[in-house]
């Protein structure tokens, strides 16, 4: 039965996400993806989390330490833009509210860059570089992602990075390359050689250990899939869930469906899945609130 | 500058909302959307509140019934649809939880209709026809849309179809006749004449009251259009906001911009407005909560 | 097999169109669409054609046209605010290429009004309201919206109105109301009265036509559920096509699925269906162009 | 002015497209996208070509093959799993045409892989392995995307591949980890190391040279950003055009608009850009189609 939802005075985050499952469309989902993803956590899967999309220019940075801290997560699969901006966030520079609608060009005059209703100014990219290059240029021969990220995050406080060196969480970002820290690495980092087949050893091994495995998808891209793929070699994950604004309609792997990753042997045949279609700056922090309550 | 979200156990979801109008994309748009409304409600505007898409079926009857007995909202216009929907609910019958991937072959075979993930059986359908067939056999001469949701809010009891009728606020119902209602008065109402133009005289009458008058929008349609064209007589309205799945660049009125509408001076010039890119049944409860809190 | 799509110099739209329906995505859909269009013309089946959206403003109106004067619908169903545009181009006033990011305040105050990336004047309102006060005013008792369609398509030239009107092919406008001509039918009709049930009644009565029955659905909204729910006290059509740029996800009618429509028996269980999800802009003239080559 | 769009017998696509521009929505999007790019190739611009979402199972092998032929594009950016599914087909091995709603389990048990109405047989894989562990086996020491793409492309008949590695176009594939050809890697290129900042190298380079640049982006993902950030470093690009079925509100790369790009200097200020949001399995080969004519 659908359950008209309720809502009193002070109402609970997880109160109300919890009565989302007995609602439908995507507040249904997203009940439902809090209530796998609360599964997951108790029964000790394994969990991968993928984090694509502009998430910490968006606010989102304290959610994804508090995934880390709290365990909600045992390996973290992002994007070299998310890495760069927590860098810059670390580093004390601050993204400002803006305007989709502002003039781009009258902001490229300013040394302003946008990301939608973000600006972030060319001062924060230049303090990022004074702070890898001197990374970049101590460093010699093959290195992974994740073992690079360790050495930034221990270098920084406060930051998603420095708390999984401190727990030795892996982060691989399988498109560092594919960001202003690449275009670094390009300049700084010439007695180095990035190797992201590395990466590809490593997130296997983490795939083949033994219990239950979930992933926690959020924006699908090459995050999505590098984990996706890692599991082919494996088992297929126990469960999934999948925060995406894209649609399955068009083809691509970031709206396709959970469904269509078990006909790749990527989920297990009976893993427990669900997709909430919806911008995931709001979803997550509704789903972080209620598995932090439920813990 | 974005404030880095922060959740804490136990978060209540006005607090979060709050917080979400610091951030960036659609939430941000989300917390703005909250704070507009409250504005509206405690600038004593006179509100109207537009409601389209699956929305009763979805589970949101008492959030509407919320927004009426609050004092949220002076005037509704929405679907025959969801009129349809709630006057089911309203004498029993229940729409279930189903699945978007069922057979619907099979479904039709076993007299269960689906609306995405929502199943509702036929039964449900003979249960109004029995109930409206009554109303519309005994009414003759012209009516509007309004006055014969009275007519059928008074039979109700726990629908906000009653509550409409126990604090005269119009209800209209541009598309009563596009509804399994409008083919029960085509079959019943012979001697009734549904007249939709009343409808306008009565809506329009509404925009040119004295103070501010505000527009939520939820999901576009023939309810954001019918309310916004009244406007195009009076003044413009002080404040929208606007709840939509849908997006500008296909060029349609339910994804349109509020600042297209102020281009028809449906919307005075200075009108604050917001639209939230989200799932209606995720973005109106968060919405709901924060004003039930606030106010 | 997927055929790898080959296109040589001169290519022709047909061609084009047929080839694609051996591809993927939303190609096949179109292509597959195409072909389902011809077939329902071929078989001589009973054609319903729905248009939502902002068509005529668009640039369609000649397709409308030709696919009435082809026989390629026997039935219209759109919207008010089609009406009204098309009642303006075929007056002489014209839609002009504008910018989605113009300015709608300053467009306000020159008497622009935007529908996306297209302006209209207001002087083109003026002429639509000289032209219909004339017709609305001497007009007395009820009437259904095909009805007026066919008065004022008698008074024009060059427009699909006329065309409907010369050869007797009914436009239905279950939204009259909700457009500008409504609100000239508030000021000026006061001696006649707008039925829509009049409407239900003569379109049902369609739907019980013999032979096979199709419909094509132009971009959702009131005109496609004013139709399917036509069907519903009939047989259930045998052919449905579907353009939209809507998704099934969000649980609105104009992403749903012609599988769903199933469910509730407004298509019969073995009807060929298919949904392109694509601007009509771009799809409409493309299908528009094969059937024309494969009458 | 908005030209009523006219479509006669034997329509040819090119002509159809030219008028498209003169329409409005996505229609004169496509249009405009067109001319641009026409007049890219007119004014001999450099032309980068990025390359994202499933096209290559889609069935639009043969056009990215006649783009390089003919000198549409001067480089090719493009993800692993385009460059997987090319190798798949050059070697025979077929794309088959499923269905979106089939049983996913089922598939996977009779060893098909869907991606989404795409089947893909795991044979094909296997066939892939074969080949390129040969050529993995064989390579010694560091190397860049493009030099691989190109020791594969010789071993290639019938192969925009082969095409590539004929002319010395460089293939970039920032994302060859990010797909079963990274796995292979893994497996069997132990004494080599794919160096993606090497193709960082390469491709800044490209963007230095003189003359004016241009850059069609398909899809977005890690080939849009991977070239944009490229011209960071340089001038910015003369021309753009984009299609995507992503959507600005979301905030997501693949989504933003080519403005955007300006506030990141990735454009010059004066750059000639146009985004069509249409699936591009139906938009390129009308674009390929009239540039083709106008050549």
């Amino acid at each position: 039965m659908i359950r008209s939802l309720k809502i009193s005075k002070n109402q609970r985050v997880s109160e109300l996400v919890e009565h989302l499952a007995d609602t439908a469309f995507n507040a249904r989902r997203l009940g439902e993806a809090a209530r796998i993803y609360s599964e997951m956590i108790e029964n000790n899967a394994f969990i991968f989390f993928t984090l694509a999309g502009a998430m910490i220019p968006a606010g989102m940075r304290e959610i994804i330490d508090g995934i880390l801290r709290n365990g909600f997560a045992n390996v973290l699969v992002t994007t070299g833009a998310n890495i760069t901006h927590e860098i810059a966030e670390a580093l004390g520079c601050r993204h400002k509210k803006g305007s989709e609608s502002a003039d781009d060009v009258d902001l490229s005059r300013k040394n302003i860059n946008r990301i939608y209703d973000v600006f972030i100014e060319n001062d924060a990219f230049e303090r990022i570089e004074q702070f890898v290059s001197e990374i970049f240029q101590n460093i010699e021969g093959e290195f992974a992602s994740y073992e690079i990220l360790w050495e930034i995050g221990k270098r920084l406080k406060k930051s998603f990075l420095r708390t999984a060196y401190d727990r030795e969480i892996p982060i691989f970002c399988p498109t560092l390359h594919d960001s202003i820290l690449g275009l670094h690495l390009y300049i700084y980092g010439r007695r180095a050689i990035y190797n992201p087949i590395k990466d590809i050893g490593r997130i296997v091994d983490l795939c083949f250990r033994e219990g239950k495995t979930g992933v926690v998808i959020v924006g699908g891209g090459v995050p999505k899939n590098f984990t996706l793929q890692a599991m082919l070699l494996a088992d297929g994950f126990d469960y999934a869930i999948q925060i995406t604004t894209d649609s399955p309609q068009w083809g691509g792997l970031s709206g396709a469906t959970l469904s269509e990753a078990k006909s790749w042997c990527k989920l297990k045949e009976n893993a427990k899945t669900v997709t909430v279609y919806c911008d995931a700056t709001i979803a997550l922090p509704l789903i972080y609130a209620y598995v932090l309550d439920k813990r």
